[in-house]
């Protein structure tokens, strides 16, 4: 069926056989890709800005097209172009796992397209999230009182960013109900010098003044984790001043270094303040599925909301992002509606038995994450879940050995997961970024750089699901070869 | 590879044979629903809260299990328990297609899984989406101010909710830079009683007083239309009152009834107070595919923003939302953010050929949508997506034409696409909600209400990828039936 363009008259979009030949074809293609994907240059071979718009046609075509020509202009003229973050070797940003299980689970909710936006909806749909959203919970060892049952509750979103928002606009109405909505012009966020930029976007989207969001300095001697002194101060300093602490970001595992912030002490801080307390723990939360990784969450429990991403080391494809909280009536009351036209059926109780998931989030509608999830977790079970983290981290510190052998390199701060941040010593950013630039222009690597007290350094972030020891051995061959290129263009200099 | 279950230390999640095995198992899954989609009730049979959290163990499983037995699972516990928005008697809310075309997309986007953040991540993946937008925004004949070929420019979002945060968080960062922070609390949003709820909750969101949103009224008169002079004396009075005129929304083919706001009327209100337009065609802008229907969006050249779903009534499967705007700097000097963690490779320049997207869009992390939406105008080419757009067209025109004929029922208001309302007439809502519920038991068809006037009115939506004039006969032959029952009950209290 495939192979044959489509008459317009005779388009049936859902025809059972059509879309099987169609869908086989595409699982070939992607089987066939997985297999060669360590053949192309890790990072986009084609870095020439507008190169694919020059390629394709102005206007959608008139007529439809056969999948063969699709999946051909899809290997000619777009593969090229991407960066393959299912890659064994991308080692950039954070990984973003694809998996077999996350794949099925998501061709089930894509192929199944319910909108679980109520409970009544979808009843099947949005119980199941309440059930993985409590699984979750449980495998990372997080406290009760954060899950549906301890009376807490979680809901899956699309991201870190969208929970942000979430539980800032859900902080700011319980803050402004009590103090009425002049009120938004004194409302203050607390974060680290080291927490994600969402959060200080996050607080601008929700109406807090850019002049409120504290943004507190970190140093090696903490390990770059928040202390919760410099917090308590910065609190103290703003309500003499007149202003209202509203809400703290404690973050595990942080994108630029993965430094670790205190949650117990941030969260007796945010409690004696009564500041809404979040912990991000979007890439270093999966690592919570090992006992050995657990402490730190340790404070979880003084926590008002907490959001990990299994899009990104948990083998769930993108996207997913679990968010729990506390108590779901301030998210509710600051995310619900009730038009007309969504009292159409059944009943709803607000219990874990009937969520209106729309009152969880930005969106009305939603797809059906929960059933990715829990294929993932079906699948490979909490036994090789923690296997697949423990394979990064034991890849890691060989690696963050490695380097520490070496004289040339240091480690610049601790790994505490499987990201080890390093670079080469006594010589300046410039060639750091040199070796850098080598190393993914070689095609055989990618990796991404940060800065910390004014030094260039490189991220070598393991986790992707096709990245065995040896991929980053290979890694460590290549980078100890393009540095001893630069050094000696450097010392020849 | 499906049949075993995994053992932890074996565990390779992307090996592609074990990929490929059990991805054609899904998609033999899903071709078997599709074939018997319509032996299924179409609103969920089980409607007891909770019935599957108690199916379902507490905790995920610590062993991998085959994937035979979570597809069964599949089929016996969650099948039983989802509405089927798939079913060809599904009518209620609005459509949300699936098609195997929107679905192999999907899968490229789900199986490739790359993050098309920054331009420099994915560029092939960035560049396809500009085309897209492009093409889309052609396609529905919208002006080329609202293109990147034309010098603004789209994105594709989740949904309409996120689209419109986005747009607020503009439109209101826009009037700050030049009235200062503290004007948040003077900023007024303008939106009719027919306007979907998430205009509301989006301005709430951005943090806009609650008590700065007006609701204001339509009636018969206007096919609940907004009336401009409405709005302008709205205006007047909020600004003689010391407050802002921030954000309009106009919407072409509302939730409740279908109805049509004068989008050129409202867009030169909107002009002459330096209001943002913003054009929400979620469901029936996918009409404009055909030129019969393009003149509803006439005034769309005075928008600041237009945004529509492919994932209702275009083929696309969830999510998908098509945002244009017609200055991409309003936008990006809302929502940019350049932490030191992003700014690794390439460089960009902000022109359509070098889009980072996370600027375009609340959160960092995004799916490869671009991909979905172009297999999907590939495959079924502008004549296919008419064809289908009309078949729904000419089968509510039927419907509507057969219950004007009924002396019994009534048409609430004129239809203009594929939403049809009606009533039963000359008796209390109370048999209409009976009419209704009756419908929905039979397990036959699946529909939903709202209410205009005081009066409760049955909605008709047709669209979905498998509804044929068949299954709207068939609906008609049911509410007959069911009409019969309801109407002898009444008559003989």
């Amino acid at each position: 069926m495939g192979s044959l363009p489509l008459d317009a008259s005779s388009i049936r979009p859902l025809d059972p056989e059509a879309f099987a030949g169609n869908s086989h074809d595409v699982v070939d293609f992607l089987a066939e890709y997985y297999r060669d994907v360590d053949k192309y240059p890790v990072r986009a071979a084609d870095l020439e800005p507008g190169r694919l718009r020059k390629l394709l046609p102005e206007v959608a075509p008139e007529h439809g097209e056969p999948l063969e020509e699709v999946l051909e202009d899809v290997r000619r003229d777009i593969l090229p172009g991407l960066t393959h973050w299912q890659s064994p070797s991308f080692f950039a940003y954070f990984p973003m796992n694809a998996s077999a299980a996350g794949f099925a689970g998501e061709m089930l909710s894509v192929g199944l397209n319910v909108v679980p936006f109520l409970w009544a909806a979808s009843p099947a749909a949005a119980e199941l999230e309440t059930v993985v959203v409590d699984w979750m919970g449980k495998l990372l060892g997080l406290p009760s009182r954060l899950l549906f049952s301890g009376g807490g509750g979680g809901v899956l979103q699309g991201s870190t960013c969208e929970a942000v928002v979430c539980t800032l606009t859900a902080a700011r109405d319980r803050a402004l109900a009590r103090l009425g909505h002049e009120a938004i012009l004194r409302l203050v966020v607390y974060a680290s010098d080291q927490t994600h930029a969402t959060f200080q976007k996050g607080a601008r989207i929700v109406g807090i003044p850019p002049s409120n969001f504290r943004v507190i300095p970190t140093s090696a001697d903490t390990g770059y984790g928040l202390p919760a002194g410099a917090v308590r101060e910065a609190v103290e300093r703003d309500a003499a001043a007149g202003l209202v602490p509203l809400y703290l970001c404690a973050t595990v595992g942080t994108t630029g270094l993965g430094a670790v912030d205190p949650v117990r002490e941030l969260g007796e801080v945010a409690r004696r303040y009564s500041m809404w307390l979040h912990v991000d723990a979007a890439y270093a939360g999966s690592a919570a599925v090992c006992p050995e990784f657990r402490g730190y969450l340790g404070g979880a429990e003084l926590a008002d909301s907490v959001s990990m991403n299994p899009h990104k080391w948990f083998l769930t494809n993108n996207d997913c992002c679990c968010l729990w909280v506390a108590t779901p009536r301030d998210l509710t009351a600051a995310l619900s509606t009730d038009p007309e036209y969504l009292r159409n059926v059944g009943t709803t109780t607000g219990t874990p038995a009937a969520i209106d998931y729309k009152d969880w989030q930005i969106s009305l509608s939603r797809r059906f994450r929960a059933i990715k999830l829990w294929v993932v977790l079906r699948r490979y079970g909490a036994a090789g879940l923690r296997a697949h983290i423990r394979r990064h981290v034991t890849a890691a510190k060989w690696f963050e050995r490695a380097v520490a052998a070496d004289q040339r390199f240091e480690v610049v701060v601790p790994r505490r997961f499987s990201l080890v941040c390093f670079r080469l010593r006594a010589v300046n950013d410039d060639v750091n970024r040199e070796l850098l630039s080598a190393v993914n222009e070689s095609g055989r690597a990618f990796m991404t750089h940060f800065v910390v007290d004014g030094k260039f350094v490189i991220r070598l972030a393991v986790g992707g699901a096709m990245t065995e020891m040896q991929h980053v051995m290979d890694a460590w061959d290549l980078l100890q070869g393009k540095a001893d290129e630069v050094l000696q263009r450097y010392y020849q200099l």
